[in-house]
């Protein structure tokens, strides 16, 4: 019997949890999941013979390295600064480790130690990042394995509504934290590689700058630029393409609308809203206006944003009831961001019958023989409800499956590492798709950049 | 025989050093300078028999300690940062001090101490803040003396280029730190409050919300928001006024012409340009568009802004030679603001013999025996030449003015105190007119903050 430990059982764990109950009998599974309140994991376990919940505080030190004691492997899926107090705890008691979180200096720190150890500390393991590496390093590697030569990689991901409840006129709900979609690209320019030049996209344009794509059977799509297109440039061996691009997938017309939310200035983060508890929806929208003793709101707003009368930005903003007198924000203290979410949220939130979907679409571009070919890489998955989304799906999959095959020694890789390896990517993308979470490959004509290469 | 030490010898000592020189005689006076390099004192001192300069390096304890044992005021014309390690000094050897800088928290928190020992550190007592806190408490306090209740107050400032050298489409040129223009509105959004409404524009929209002046004999101006408009609200003794605004004063069209910089991103001073050394102009510009393999930077960048083929806005762009092939920055790591103000340093340095302008304006509107009411006051002052510039002038002379009344005990207030006393305004504001430096105060009609009171 192997004993697995999940500490944390957030939004992500349900199908994790269904993925390694299904596995019990055949992999000889115990499993275990530790939360400060583990009723949320009582209901996804189902009374599983071969499972338990149980209540751990990891600010608990000694709770927390008796469950990792009694582990032979540690998945933990808290929030991403609480990772490294169990990785110590794994270190110190010989444990693998698997998370689907960006690798921290701290974490990257214990490399050496968790080689030395022969032990695997495996990160960057669910969706974004996690299947994107694992799809993207398949293609090269097979490229190069050709002996062909990468000139241009660009890689989107997106996390959306499926079409059967996409329902509103953003064509968008909160599939996950609502948070991190309003304050998304903040923080730091975006920079990234176009034939062999940088450019620089400032946060105020950032939604004006959107790349299109097509799905088959899902239509078109849009991205905005990530501002960490240059992250894996050498981690993928691709410090000399021409072109390197990650963007944030969304549907046609929503970067457009929500550069209206920017231009106001309500997606801002860094100050507070003078007495936003008792500020009414249209109170909020004021704020960023010019004065006027006597024109309205509205069309202070259509004036200041040049929306025309027959304009649909105009409708996605109604939508939205932002110009409502009564209905008050009543948030203390809160910043701009704050407000716009609560506004958000009233329309947005999935309902417990709506479904979620993923999309990710790579494009690689590389010479072989003198001559230009492209590939482009697709995948998209729907979730079933609220509780099954495609999020938690193509989160908690790979994280299941490599944590199986780290058990079975199939993954013998060590130290701090994320799955761009192909003893890792290979066997996780291959049971993968045995549940339905499948690349489409297919060869394009190469396009470059950009696809009208004409003068004129 | 009264001892004044200065401390620094920038740009701004020229008329504080000649306003003193011509005191010497009368107020028994001996002058001495101590700056790192006391070359530039000594071509101001022009060998003037009862002034000094010497070598002071502020961070040499000893230098600096017994330069100010000798004095019996201290006036720091040093970087802001640094009047903290003289004020400890002036308070350990019972020395008066000025500046002409804001009051850090470390200063203010010397208060008690300073009161104490019967002292006075006068801050605030340059231009911008300086004359702005004397000139409108001024009429504040006049205001209140009669009974009026203040509703409005705005504030404006600008430092420019005097009108016969006003030379170039933008209307600006450089008149003190190039550096402080560049990267003006930036690190928080703008906050002020019209009739009552508290306002917020946040760094992208800045210089699209100008207000309009217009000075007698100097035309029209536009005024961008400050960041700080509300700072002084409780010191002025304006908590419950109903529009409280700050403004930057610019000639008509360059903040519109600005806002293309900022749009595009070139103001930004928070990452660096990859291999900034070796881009030419062009590089610069076309690192913030779109790629083509075809399009021109010129036609990128009037699709871009939306500059039409007629409009002035390409004019006020082609003039800095902002589409230049050759010309290079040739500077490393720079971030996008500093190659900026380098391609503006080409065209927008003041010549030996130009002039500068400082223009300021502030509206006070009340309310007395149930009537609305407005003052305006302004100034305007004008530099001589390059060394002997208005800048110079407005804040030079506050300072000399202040030092000289504490040294005679005419001011009298102690404390870590700024200009907004009637003690210390009223006998500087009368010796300034006597220099030059005079507000032509009117009565208006009232028209709060929206002159256009109209429902349409």
């Amino acid at each position: 019997m192997r004993n697995i430990l999940i500490i944390g059982a957030g939004k992500s764990t349900s199908h994790l949890l269904q993925f390694l109950m299904e596995k019990t009998e055949v992999e000889k599974l115990h499993i275990t999941v530790g939360d400060i309140d583990p009723s949320h994991a009582q209901k996804l376990l189902k009374d599983h013979p071969q499972s338990t919940a149980i209540k751990l505080d990891i600010f608990n030190e000694e709770e927390r390295q008796n469950a990792i004691k009694k582990a032979d492997l540690v998945i933990s899926m808290l929030p991403a600064r609480f990772h490294i107090e169990v990785a110590k705890d794994c270190l110190k008691f010989d444990k693998n480790m698997v998370t689907a979180s960006y690798v921290s200096p701290q974490m990257e720190a214990l490399n050496d130690e968790v080689k030395k150890k022969n032990l695997i500390f495996l990160n960057e393991i669910g969706v974004d990042p996690g299947v994107d590496h694992m799809s993207a390093m398949k293609v090269i590697d097979q490229i190069r394995e050709q002996g062909g030569k990468m000139v241009l990689f660009e890689s989107f991901c997106g996390g959306l509504v499926a079409p059967e409840n996409d329902t509103n006129l953003w064509n968008y709900k909160f599939t996950w934290n609502p948070r991190n979609v309003v304050v998304a690209g903040q923080g730091g320019t975006a920079k990234f590689i176009q034939e062999g030049k940088y450019k620089y996209i400032p946060y105020h344009k950032l939604f004006r700058r959107t790349e299109f794509l097509e799905i088959e059977g899902y239509g078109k799509f849009e991205a905005y630029a990530n501002r960490d297109s240059l992250k894996y440039r050498s981690a993928y061996g691709l410090d000399d393409v021409l072109t390197l691009y990650r963007g944030t997938i969304r549907r046609l017309g929503f970067s457009k609308a929500w550069n209206m939310f920017v231009q106001l200035g309500m997606t801002d983060d860094t100050y507070v809203l003078e007495d936003s508890e008792n500020m009414s929806y249209r109170d909020f929208v004021n704020a960023f206006l010019p004065y006027s003793p006597t024109d309205s709101v509205e069309l202070k707003l259509r004036h200041y944003l040049k929306i025309d009368q027959d304009d649909i930005m105009w409708e996605k903003l109604t939508e939205l009831d932002l110009f409502n007198l009564y209905k008050k924000l009543g948030i203390k203290n809160a910043t701009p961001a704050q407000a716009l979410q609560k506004i958000l949220e009233d329309q947005w939130l999935l309902k417990e019958d709506e479904k979620d979907m993923i999309v990710m679409y790579h494009k690689f571009g590389y010479i072989l023989n003198g001559e230009e070919r492209q590939i482009d890489s697709s995948m998209v998955a729907l979730g079933q409800d609220k509780t099954y989304t495609a999020m938690s799906k193509t989160v908690g999959l790979p994280l299941g499956i490599a944590a199986l095959k780290i058990l079975n020694k199939e993954i013998t890789a060590t130290g701090v590492v994320i799955p761009i390896l192909k003893d890792i990517y290979e066997p996780v993308l291959k049971e993968l798709e045995k549940q339905g979470i499948k690349f489409i490959e297919k060869e394009v004509a190469y396009q470059g950049y950009n696809p009208d290469n004409v003068a004129g």
